[in-house]
């Protein structure tokens, strides 16, 4: 794609056309700037096949706002959609329609509430809540999902690997098998959720982190190709990065040629005085192999360098490698943590695709209109009660029970206050014989979870810092219940209702309907 | 991300580290500008899961070419670098390289063969030949596989939709579950292996194509929300499009009050003279309503009004609404080709994911270096031998039986051509047990499949439109046996080598494996 074509596919036009058609008939109606509300969620966590998120992590929201600060129809793109014709002939879209589009169509009268980036969440919890002109709220759909539904599920699927790594230091490196430009935003997103540095470059410096890799099997091969030794191809390496040196050791043979020709290079700087950095291996039998080049390194005096594993890397084969070097290290006489601790984890391919469940579900759903200066909610009744979305203005509220781990997640009505409770009741948001009751003194702390972020296009709020963005995610996640932590069949966090949302929705459910009671059951599907 | 950064995270810094760290250590020992040459190619088909493809659909090229030749070290990317620090806290990279960088870090010395956009491609064929200076060679890996992965992966998962929709039209619908700005890309490759049309705005008009869509569930909600009702919502779409009147009839009941509100509409619209386009049903069991629908409409008198089928739909679930239809249409009195003939397919999430196996693994592997004026083969050798790539420069022919179709692609020495060979032995890639012989009458046609793409950084080819490329994969899928085409479990489709390449791969792994013998087996894995 040509720099000009660029500014067309990822400016404004970055949406689906019947956000505009919509637009259009909302224009015709004098609809098109009627406050809405739309929140933002997902239904459910990744299900990976044979293991299941049973939490997420919030990310996307930085760079959501960058684009809507920039966005907005240009001569050009208008000139495009005049271009569109209608099935009759004539264009699509009317000259006056457009006219509004060209004066009104940016995002700077939305107001947006978030939960911040790098916080834990839950389904069916509302992560971004737009209010707006209905015209152009309903534009910013499809960008908006676009980012907060990816770098969600990246940052999840990071802060899974980095959970089963236990504190090892984990790399992002798919920039090769990322989904094009998409591999940018997906390291990003792995950058909040769990990977400490990346591969990709130009990535890098915009987080203000330094990008990490030393070389690839090419490397060998050129010198090899030249008639040179893997040994001579190390020994190089040294040369040029003598207190940089991480060597790739499986171009020829790990444990025959690899480890024994880098051994002889680290021997050789740490006589001029440089302390080698490790060996990373691509190939193979990775715990096995770590456990034997750890101790071929302990044996030629390295005990501390580092072991860089890749290779189609994610949380259940890291898991496996832990587990398998915890039995095989004993064997060899090495402590497992021995081995362990000089562990890092080179990740690619599975974790910038977040492999198993590529997509994140998250959905944008009309929940308010402002009528006369009157909020009044709106729902969508679904076949599936779970697919119902909760209606009208909301607060989400975090609550932590008396050993400071979060317990549930609590909509409420906008002028509800749960702090204020001297008891909470949760409400099962579907299932009416689902519920409890929470004391005051069963809970430690109540914490709202929106905060303001655009007020009429004007950004209200400190946008927080990568290192901001990790450190909430690295509390929140030690806030979970450990039950919920896990990899595979996680516990169930509860996300529920208080008693007046529930009753809004019942009743909004009930009057939507009426009349419809008696008809044959719809077929399941 | 801000403009300014995309500049840094998409221009030449969208690569991995450990090019930058081998290109100065080429520079640094005067190998930097060595011709070498790497293939790219990719080792297995996707398999996704319960299915597996048996051909791939080149894609990507033509994007990789518009980033080549905008792609320079700016000052700014020169500064980010000499900010990079060392472990000794000097900087990584020295002044001199980076000087090189400045002046020589271009493609425009790049020389380029490739296989065209939209050709069935196969496992271990070289789909991509790059020949230039190692360092920018180096360079060029990660942002040309980043691109040619991607773009082949999804416009083969769309050349596997298209195909279980048996030609009918196919709408790309997957912006919101896309990744980031990836979904651009995704839809360009989408738009060659399958995909009609897609509801991405910006892209479309990138592509020449008109953008798809009418309405939301939203536009109905919003007008129920208001006091009024779904059949307000469907009349006034038609007012605004009385000639592109395609209406969403699933936000209340689909056959209670969807369809029946819908025919009213489309009624009245026939009676001011316009013919209504449709209607989406976007969940439930959409087979049962298609017939159900179908039904409906033409009692009503629009037996030729298109149903549009959406929500989460990819090869499989297309294929199983396809039967499905075949088996209950006749139950309720109307012939299956009736229902399915009016049916378009809206497909989101599962092909711009490449639901079951979102990353194609493509590889770029050094092949041959050039000393002092000849090319000299370079090889891998890997412990699993189908991932030892194929050395040297070669030539890459499709060879077509009396039928017609293709049978094999044959990978020879560049000096070879089969054209004049009075009878071919075709190697397997691995297996020195297996060849076959084909006459020269068993052929009916030899065609060469690479193509001069760039030389020295110079376009030498005119790159085909849209149009051109889906008349090229049209062709390429239609000359493939049935077997190969087949959802699940396909025939392998043969990649073989001369009897010269295959000499020359035993030769030189066996000189790189000599004096390995006799060493004990590594273990599995």
């Amino acid at each position: 794609m040509k720099a000009a074509e660029r500014q067309t596919a990822e400016g404004i036009l970055f949406t689906d056309q019947y956000q505009l058609t919509m637009a259009q008939l909302y224009f015709r109606m004098g609809l098109h700037e009627r406050q809405v509300q739309f929140d933002h969620f997902f239904r459910d966590y990744p299900d990976y096949g044979a293991h299941q998120a049973g939490y997420c992590i919030n990310a996307g929201l930085a760079w959501l706002l960058d684009w809507m600060q920039e966005a907005r129809f240009r001569d050009q793109d208008i000139a495009l959609l005049e271009g569109q014709k209608s099935r009759n002939g004539g264009p699509l879209f009317a000259a006056d329609f457009l006219d509004w589009l060209r004066s009104n169509g940016t995002f700077d009268a939305i107001t947006l509430h978030a939960i911040p980036e790098g916080r834990v969440v839950h389904p069916n919890v509302p992560l971004t809540v737009v209010q707006g002109p209905l015209a152009v709220a309903q534009i910013l759909e499809t960008p908006l999902l676009n980012q907060l539904n990816f770098q969600t599920l990246i940052a999840t699927k990071a802060a899974r690997v980095h959970e089963s790594a236990r504190g090892r230091l984990l790399l992002e490196f798919g920039l090769r098998r990322g989904h094009g430009r998409g591999a940018n935003e997906g390291a990003r997103a792995a950058l909040i959720g769990g990977a400490d540095f990346t591969s990709n470059v130009g990535l890098s410096h915009v987080m203000g982190l330094p990008p990490k890799g030393t070389h690839a099997h090419s490397m060998v091969q050129v010198f090899l190709a030249l008639g040179m030794s893997e040994l001579d191809a190390f020994r190089a390496y040294a040369d040029v990065y003598p207190d940089d040196c991480l060597l790739l050791v499986d171009t020829v043979d790990t444990l025959e040629s690899g480890i024994p020709n880098a051994i002889r290079v680290f021997q050789e700087l740490r006589r001029k005085g440089h302390e080698p950095v490790g060996v990373r291996l691509d190939s193979g039998d990775l715990a096995y192999l770590s456990v034997q080049v750890a101790r071929m390194l302990d044996e030629a005096g390295f005990p501390k360098t580092a072991i860089v594993l890749s290779n189609n890397l994610d949380e259940l084969v890291i898991w496996q490698i832990m587990t398998q070097i915890a039995q095989e290290a004993p064997r060899v006489g090495l402590e497992a943590d021995h081995v362990i601790d000089r562990l890092v984890f080179g990740v690619g391919t599975r974790l910038i695709t977040s492999w198993g469940e590529p997509a994140l579900g998250g959905v944008y759903k009309l929940v308010a209109v402002c009528e006369k200066g009157e909020w009044r909610p709106a729902i969508k009744v679904s076949e599936s009660p779970e697919k119902t979305p909760n209606p009208g203005h909301k607060h989400v509220w975090r609550i932590y029970d008396a050993r400071g781990k979060a317990t549930a997640d609590l909509l409420s009505l906008q002028e509800e206050d749960p702090r204020q409770m001297s008891h909470i009741i949760l409400r099962h948001p579907t299932d009416h014989t689902k519920y409890r009751t929470l004391e005051r003194e069963q809970v430690s702390q109540i914490e709202p979870l929106l905060v303001p972020v655009l007020e009429e296009g004007m950004l209200v709020c400190e946008l927080p810092t990568l290192e901001a963005i990790r450190a909430q995610r690295r509390e929140d996640v030690q806030r979970l219940d450990p039950g919920v932590r896990r990899l595979m069949n996680p516990h169930i966090y509860h996300v529920s209702l208080t008693q007046r949302l529930w009753d809004l929705k019942q009743s909004m459910i009930s009057e939507l309907t009426q009349g419809r009671e008696g008809l044959p059951a719809p077929p399941a599907g």
